[in-house]
C-alpha cells in the first residue's frame, strides 16, 4: 500500500485508444492496493496544433495568451483519462494545476514552481479515489494560468510527489528507461537499473534527451526517488535516485553522443584582463549555450578562445562575437567547424584512477583525433570530428565494459 | 462612450479568418471611444469533437468531468481573440469564466448563474484593456469548472452585461436579427427593429431558435437591453428590450412555425381526480416537454386527453403514458400524428380585440382545418397539418399585414 505517482506524456495518451490503454495499467496499480496519482501531458500535435493557430494570427503571442491557450491540451486530457478510468469501474477524479496549489512564478511560458498545497489531492486519495493531474501548468499569485515549458509534465509529475511524499514516482514514455548509449547507436547498449540524479543530469546535458534537466534537479532537491520506463511494454525501467555507495564499483554508467554540436575559434583576442568576460557575456545576453571552452595564447600578444556551441547557434555566436569587442573587431577572427561531443559519465570516476586514460588510447589506437577536452567530477568530454562519432562512441562502449547482448 | 458586451458565437469564431473579422469589428467598437467586453464560444466543431472522444471512451461520461472537458473550447477561443486583437495593436486581455467570477450551482453541464463578481474586469476596462470572456463557463462555489448548457454563451453575455450595467449586450450570430417569420418560408419576412422580452421569449418557444430561452429570461429580469445581429454583415439588427407603450400599436410582432411536433390522443383515460396529474407527472418525469393541451368527455365517462410533443419524444411519450395507469392499461388508447404548430406572437394583443377572429377566418377560407388552439396573454397558436402549415404561415403573414419587399 504505497503512494504513486504515474506521468504518462503525450505520445502515451496521443489517441483513445492509447487512453484506454494507460486506464488499464493505472487500474493495475490501483488494484494491487495502491494510491495513485496520475500526471498527464496533452495528446501528441495538440500542443503544435493550438501553437500554429496562435501563430496565425500572430506571429508573435503574448506570453499570458499563450499559456491561456496551451494548458487546454492537459485540461482536455485529465477529464479525457478520468472518463476513461470511471469506465474501467475505478473511482477517478481530475484536477488542473490551479486546483492542486501548483504556485509559481509569474512567468509566462517558462513559470518556475514557488509552492504546491496539493488543493484537495491527498483528500480525495483518502477517500480511495485516483486523482488526475494536469500536468505542465500551475498558477501565478495573481490567480493567471502559468507553464512550466518544454518538458513541464515531468516537474509536475516530480513536483506533485514531493508534495504529497509519495513513495515513488514513475515516468512513462516512450522508452525502455536510460541506457549506458543511445541503442541507435550503440546495438548491443545495456538498460541501466538504477542511476544516480547527478550521473541522470550529466547524461541528459551532454544529448540523452529522456527527461528535461529541470525535473531532475527538483527531483535531486526534494530527494524524490523515480523511474523512467515505458507506456507501451512492461519491462522495468531505470530507477534515479541519490548516489549510494554501490554505485562507485561501476566506474562509467553511460555514454552520450552530441552530434550536433560545432567548434567555434575566435583568434586574436586582445589579450587584457576582461576581455574573456567580455566576449562570453555578449553570448550568454545573445542566448547562446556555450559547452567546453579553451583559451590559448596566440601569436603578438593576443588570444585564442576554443568553445563548443550547438551548431544552430552559429550565426547568432557570431554576431555576439563581432559585438564583443567592436573596437577591436577588424583584427579578430570568427572560425567555426561541425564538431561530436562524445561523453562518459559515472559517479565511480571520483574513486578511481585512470579513467580518462582508457578513453584517450581507445581513440588513439583507432586514430581519431581529440580536439578539445573538458572534465568535471563525474564526466569526461572529448570533441571529435563527426565523421567518426559514432564508431568512436561505440569503441568507448565496448573498453569500458558496458557491452550487453546485441 | 460606452460600455458594450458583444457576443460571438461559434460559427462567427469558426476559424483563424473569422477570429480576425471579428478581431478588426471589435477594434472598430473600440477605436469608436467605447469600453468593449468580447464573450465568445468554441470555434464551431470543437465542442462536437470533444463529445465524440469521451463518448469513445465512455458512453456516459460524468457531468463533472464533461465540464472540464467543454470548458477547454471556450478557453482556446479566448486565448486566439486576444492575440489577434494584440496583432491589430489593441491591449486586450483573457479571463476564464472561474476568474470573470461566475459563480453557478453545482449542477454540472446545466448549471444556473447564482453571482458574478466580475473579478478585475472593470479595473481592466478602466485601465482600458478589450476584455475577451470565455462563455459557457462559470465555477461552483467548490471551485469546480461548471457549464451552463446549450447556448450559455448567450447567458454568459447578458449576465456579465447586467454585472458591470452595460449600456448595450450585442449578440452577433449567423442571422441577422429577429424577423416577423422565417425568412426561409415567407420569403418577404420583415426584420423587426425592435421587439419586447415576452415577445421574444414566446417566438423562441415556438420555434424560432434565435437565442435561448434562459438567456432572454436574465435579460429580461436584470432589464439588459441587446440586439440580436449578424456578425458577418454591418446591417442593423433587432433591439430587444422592455415592452414600451408604442409597441401595443402593433397587433402581431412576428409568427412562428413549429414544423416537428406530433399530435398525442390518449383515449378512454380513467375520469377520476387526479388522473390528468398522473399523467402529465409521468410525462414530466419522462422529460417528454408538453406544449397544448386539451381534455374532452369520451365515452362510458371516461376522457380524452390531447395533448402535443415534440416528434422525437413520441416513443418516450407512449411508454410514460402506459405506465402512468398500469392497472387500466388495457382500456387506455394511444395514438399520434404529425402536426405542425403555427403562432402569432404580440404584446398588442393585449389591447386589440379581434385579433384571433383573423386568424380563423384566414385558415377557413382557404380550408385549412384547426385541430388545436392555445392562446396566451401575448401569443395564440393552432396545430394544424404539416401539408398546409408553409402556405398557412404565408397567408396569416399576409393577412396581419407583416409582408416587406421580397
Amino acid at each position: 500500500m504505497a503512494l504513486i505517482v504515474q506521468k504518462y506524456g503525450g505520445t502515451s495518451v496521443g489517441d483513445v485508444d492509447r487512453i484506454k490503454n494507460v486506464a488499464q495499467r493505472v487500474k493495475e496499480t490501483y488494484e494491487e492496493g495502491h494510491s495513485v496519482v496520475v500526471v498527464v501531458s496533452a495528446r501528441s500535435g495538440v500542443t503544435n496544433d493550438l501553437i500554429s493557430r496562435a501563430r496565425a494570427l500572430n506571429p508573435e503571442p503574448n506570453d499570458r495568451e499563450m499559456d491561456m491557450l496551451l494548458a487546454v491540451g492537459e485540461q482536455e486530457t485529465i477529464a479525457l483519462m478520468a472518463m476513461a478510468l470511471h469506465q474501467l469501474g475505478l473511482p477517478a477524479v481530475s484536477r488542473t494545476g490551479r486546483e492542486a496549489g501548483i504556485l509559481t512564478d509569474p512567468n509566462h511560458t517558462r513559470a518556475r514552481i514557488k509552492e504546491i498545497s496539493g488543493g484537495d489531492i491527498q483528500e480525495q486519495l483518502d477517500s480511495g479515489k485516483v486523482v488526475i493531474l494536469a500536468g505542465f501548468q500551475g498558477h501565478s499569485d495573481t490567480g493567471a494560468i502559468t507553464t512550466l515549458g518544454r518538458g513541464g509534465s515531468d516537474l509536475s509529475a516530480i513536483a506533485i510527489a514531493a508534495a504529497l511524499k509519495a513513495d515513488m514516482c514513475q515516468i512513462f514514455t516512450d522508452v525502455d528507461g536510460v541506457y549506458t548509449a543511445d541503442p541507435r547507436v550503440v546495438p548491443n547498449a545495456k538498460k541501466l537499473k538504477c542511476i544516480s540524479y547527478e550521473e541522470m543530469l550529466e547524461l541528459a546535458s551532454s544529448g540523452s534527451k529522456v527527461m528535461q534537466n529541470r525535473a531532475v534537479e527538483f527531483a535531486q532537491k526534494f530527494k524524490v526517488n523515480f523511474e523512467v520506463r515505458s507506456s507501451f511494454n512492461r519491462n522495468p525501467g531505470t530507477i534515479v535516485k541519490e548516489e549510494i555507495k554501490s554505485m562507485e564499483d561501476v566506474v562509467v554508467s553511460g555514454l552520450a553522443l552530441d552530434n550536433k554540436q560545432a567548434k567555434v575559434v575566435v583568434s586574436d583576442v586582445p589579450d587584457r584582463p576582461g576581455a574573456a568576460a567580455q566576449l562570453f557575456q555578449s553570448l550568454a545576453q545573445a542566448d547562446v549555450c556555450v559547452d567546453m571552452i579553451v583559451q590559448n595564447i596566440g601569436r603578438e600578444g593576443k588570444a585564442n578562445m576554443t568553445f563548443t556551441v550547438p551548431r544552430d547557434d552559429v550565426s547568432r555566436a557570431e554576431k555576439a562575437v563581432q559585438s564583443a569587442f567592436p573596437q577591436d573587431s577588424t583584427d579578430t577572427q570568427f572560425e567555426s567547424s561541425e564538431i561530436a561531443i562524445v561523453s562518459i559519465v559515472g559517479v565511480g570516476m571520483q574513486s578511481h584512477s585512470g579513467v580518462a586514460a582508457t578513453l584517450f588510447d581507445t581513440l588513439a589506437k583507432n586514430e581519431i583525433n581529440i580536439q578539445l577536452v573538458s572534465t568535471s567530477e563525474i564526466k569526461i568530454s572529448v570533441a571529435i570530428s563527426p565523421e567518426s562519432a559514432q564508431k568512436a562512441t561505440r569503441l568507448i562502449h565496448t573498453a569500458y565494459g558496458l557491452d550487453g547482448d546485441v
